[in-house]
């Protein structure tokens, strides 16, 4: 297919909900229309509305006013990925799982579907690979509050959830003061910690513990009291839901009650025993939840996400396909498809501001007595 | 003691934490020197710096720029009565408990406090009674984040705190509307539903869970049906942390495997249980915890505490003892201690709030088939 | 007619914009269809909408989603008085000025409208006479930032534009700090300071000056010195837009140059200049202007306004017709509609929060000597 | 001198305020203490607390809390450079203007001041030859809202101030919508329009100018007739303070009056009425001003901040002297002072988001017939 004989665009939105997701839509379409004079589509709830056909017309009208709006006018899901597509069950009443990417894309050329950009995270990304082999071109855009995909410095969402998650270490700061307590703040982040940490450096936390870098409650007890040797009478911990305890050290094993481990929630709410149990001060764990994936998208994610939007509709009108818009020092870019998907960007050791955060005086729950 | 005699005031906070306590602090102080030519003493950490006799004096510029900020600057605790204090423990390791508010008193006797000023909730109001009994006057102003305090219709730091579970729901609304979920945020009051009543009303919320008002699981799942006839995807739950079902149902009897409640955390995460096994729907839980407690107050909770704290400064000055500051009917007037100390102000049953939230649309979980 | 005979209600917003218009909207919309199973209809632009018949139904998905949002769905304009409409230009070019009430009222007729919600400020209140004259039942929704009309201690929208001039007083803080300047912050209000006092207070500003209470260069200088003697090297001015020297002083009475006071701008500028001259600091003025009418409305807002909405939907359907919604003592009831228009609510000299002012330190220029 | 031989550090922090001051004073001297186990002296008022030898020491605890409050505690003043410095008056009046480095470098010297950290912008870089001159080492971190320091993509506080009118426009977008008007927003900018671009993009203004791009009148009401063609009845306009028509248009050309055009204040209140003139729409202009100086930081600039006051303290420490801290391809560098000092870096003609804007439909006021 050449470049001269694209004349319509899908565009959809999978995975997680981030704050940005409605910006890059209207960026595609924008620029689709404006610079092109393409038509777009919108496809609903992710690949879903591929596989039932729920497809609409997307016109300048359709995106005004969302620049400004969380979540995606397009619906999103992330529980469907049409290479491992759950169509039934057999007579075991075990599910039957098959590619039916078949379909998906029959559904795009049905409706004269171009190119389909896919706004998403790593598993839209893989996902995205079965359409490619039935013949529908991709453009991927990165996104994930996360900041853990490969190949892209940042991801849009990661800045407002970043400073959602600095909002409430602010508003719980006041408390940690008044009442003397170590506080844990729990922030999204499974694998990778760039979420925790940043917001942990823009909010003064005292310790900052990330899935990539092992902690022991020891280590986390005697910053506390190096603190408290110094006057400071409470201390502020953020922590990723992933992070993890050096091995040897067990999550929960707390009590000899086999239930009393299970009564307890994420990890900040184990630490929250565990550190209260070494140390005799007053704890607190807060779970910051959902609230990091919605709300409007602040400046910085706005125009990142208009930026992604237009540059990769720049890539399925040159024909710069099976590839996704990326951010690489300074710049906006695009890698291959492949480079991204099924994989993770994790905090290097040697990354500069696990540096800053120790000299400035944050500890990770790693140092030794 | 005569009015004129007044020479000295105490001040402490109480209780827990809650956004405008510095606001009622530099009011009171600024009020005491620049109205009156008082010289004003900060007790840290409620009646602890009492028994602990930590006692620190406060001048203009003590409590200048912290008009802005959450979190008292006189510290606080929510775990020290003097009437009830634990001096130690007995042969058999049992706490001894006991009255040693004649402790408390002689501190404020020591440095020439003519009149104790004490910013916290009922249990506070419940510890003065000690004090007054040994002679200390006192003058209370209301705290309270729940807005459950009798004879005032609001407290400072209610409106705050109302905003930030707005503000919560308002992110969360855009991924419930972008995931076709239902969410449940979990919001403060154990025994008051004020604060989820606000912020469900000011949020959109489709149902409003308080504890006042039982609910039933079927019901809820009626309410989110009747939105999905509508074509409404998605549905909000403001719930209170104290909502409970109407007799006859059991919070948590949601499987046959004993542990299975346990693991699961606050009313939201059960109720999630709950209503995703009756209604199909994906629905998720959120507990928005500590945050609602910190952070700087809200203007208009600036300018009431404000208010609250010099007029507490003209009953001290007024000989105007063993009363509270209060709210009532739009202005500022005061009430005895003893109409407050120990007792709840819950929603009642005729409050127009309710109404407007059912002919708007709000389910309560209380409405039958 | 009596109230069995409602079937069909129209609503409108004029004047000018203010935070909280939509969620009555919503409110006034919800409640009719749930409660009363009436049909409502709204008109674009105010009365603009009724004399060009732009009329359009309003269901329950026209009012979702829509209370968050700032500004008014219906649109509005503040130029447009039914009962003094320019008609046209007469031969020597002047507008030619006529009652046109009849032709609203007819618009309301061939749509069977049975009451028209107004919801706007004193100006739209006055229009409403000429519509009841014309048969067509009123029932007003009280709608200015400046909370100015009579009859009702609150309206919606104030609570929100003053949290929006606190944020800016807020930020305008740390710059005066830290540059040791005077630093003047206009706040609207051109008869009334309810926004520049509520506001001003928020902010802990030092000097606070409003049209109600006249002011000298002297005494705000003087202001300064008190604060510079003090160690303070900074000073905040909150100032209304409509605040006024002393009789004998004149505004811009600052140079011999003609032109100089036209280059300055609002009051702010002026004065800027003034104090400049007479203490030698640096001074630097900001209009807050139009930022104060927009935006998201805070939850306080949300909730009043839904509440005004409702209740106004209530006096409609009881045929309380000719009457304003208003919030006295803390609750909602109602008032005359002769009772509000063409009146204007001042801050009375014995307003208890200009006490509090005094007390904790704040001039308001009025000072002798 | 060595590295060994460094055992003090002074601070100072220049120029207008910005965002995130705090946030660096306090990197660097965490980073110092805690790293490199030096002292850390913090100059007032920018050069002038040297010229008056106002220095005091900064302990870990003086820069606790900091991290989050806009300002910064030393002081600065943009009025002192102490190169030219104006050391009294002639005979006749006029001023003297003098050298006076040594004055400052010998402050530096009494107090053992090995390195000079000086947090400003480009005034502040120049005046730092001096200091090396006579032989005190400097190390500088850029700082400026206007973002257009030569050599580094991005300084703090940029990224708040964009946040902040972002934020204005958002308000104002409500208004302009509710009442069909074309809005105009004054954004800081004398020379750069880097600020205005990127709220102008994030808030999806649809007309933006900016100093680098000349516009014409026609142009821009050309932009609102294509908009009020597609049925948009209102127009946003984000416009740099010092955004100039194209040569030929004269600024304020709009009357025969001479002194009508004084009247009118900054670039948005001329326009504004140009703009009425030549489009008959109603227009309001808001001039920003000082409110996006100040402020709480948001967390991208606190990380950035504190990135760049740590890498500064490590500059001085190496030795690497006469230096900037700077970010360059999404990494923390250093370029030489002379690269930076009394140059600007303005938006290239052929910067992306130049094209990311016009692709999505925005106006630069430059476009032909």
């Amino acid at each position: 297919m050449s470049n001269a004989a694209i004349r319509r665009i899908g565009v959809l939105t999978g995975g997680g909900d981030c704050p940005g997701l409605n910006a890059v839509i209207r960026a595609v379409t924008k620029t689709a229309i404006i610079e092109y004079g393409l038509e777009v589509l919108g496809i609903e709830d992710a690949y879903l509305g591929l596989l039932e056909d729920r497809v609409r017309p997307l016109g300048r009208n359709d995106v005004s006013n969302i620049l400004t709006l969380g979540g995606t006018i397009l619906g999103t899901t992330n529980k469907v990925n049409p290479m491992k597509y759950r169509t039934g069950t057999d007579a075991d009443g075990h599910p039957i799982i098959a590619d039916v990417s078949d379909r998906a894309a029959a559904t795009c050329r049905k409706h004269g579907i171009d190119v389909l950009v896919c706004i998403g995270g790593d598993g839209t990304m893989a996902a995205s690979y079965g359409m490619q082999r039935h013949g529908i071109p991709i453009v991927g855009v990165p996104k994930t509050i996360d900041n853990d995909l490969m190949c892209t410095d940042v991801t849009f969402g990661f800045t407002t959830a970043a400073q959602t998650a600095t909002d409430a270490l602010d508003r719980i700061h006041t408390t940690a003061m008044s009442h003397h307590r170590i506080m844990l703040v729990e922030i999204m982040g499974r694998n990778a910690g760039w979420l925790t940490l940043h917001a942990g450096l823009a909010a003064g936390a005292d310790i900052i513990l990330v899935p990539e870098i092992p902690y022991t409650v020891e280590s986390i007890a005697q910053a506390y009291r190096r603190r408290a040797e110094q006057g400071k009478k409470f201390t502020i911990i953020a922590v990723s839901e992933g992070a993890a305890p050096r091995e040897g050290e067990q999550i929960g094993e707390i009590t000899d009650d086999p239930v009393e481990p299970l009564r307890l929630g994420g990890i900040s709410e184990i630490l929250a025993r565990q550190v209260a149990d070494k140390t005799g001060a007053e704890t607190r764990a807060t779970v910051l939840g959902h609230v990091q994936r919605g709300g409007t998208p602040c400046a910085y994610d706005r125009v990142l996400a208009t930026h992604f939007g237009s540059a990769a509709m720049h890539l399925a009108a040159a024909g710069n396909w099976g590839r996704m818009v990326a951010m690489q020092e300074g710049r906006i870019t695009s890698v291959p498809l492949e480079a991204v998907a099924g994989q993770q960007r994790l905090i290097p050791a040697n990354h500069p501001l696990l540096a800053v955060a120790r000299h400035t005086g944050v500890s990770f729950g790693d140092e030794e007595a």
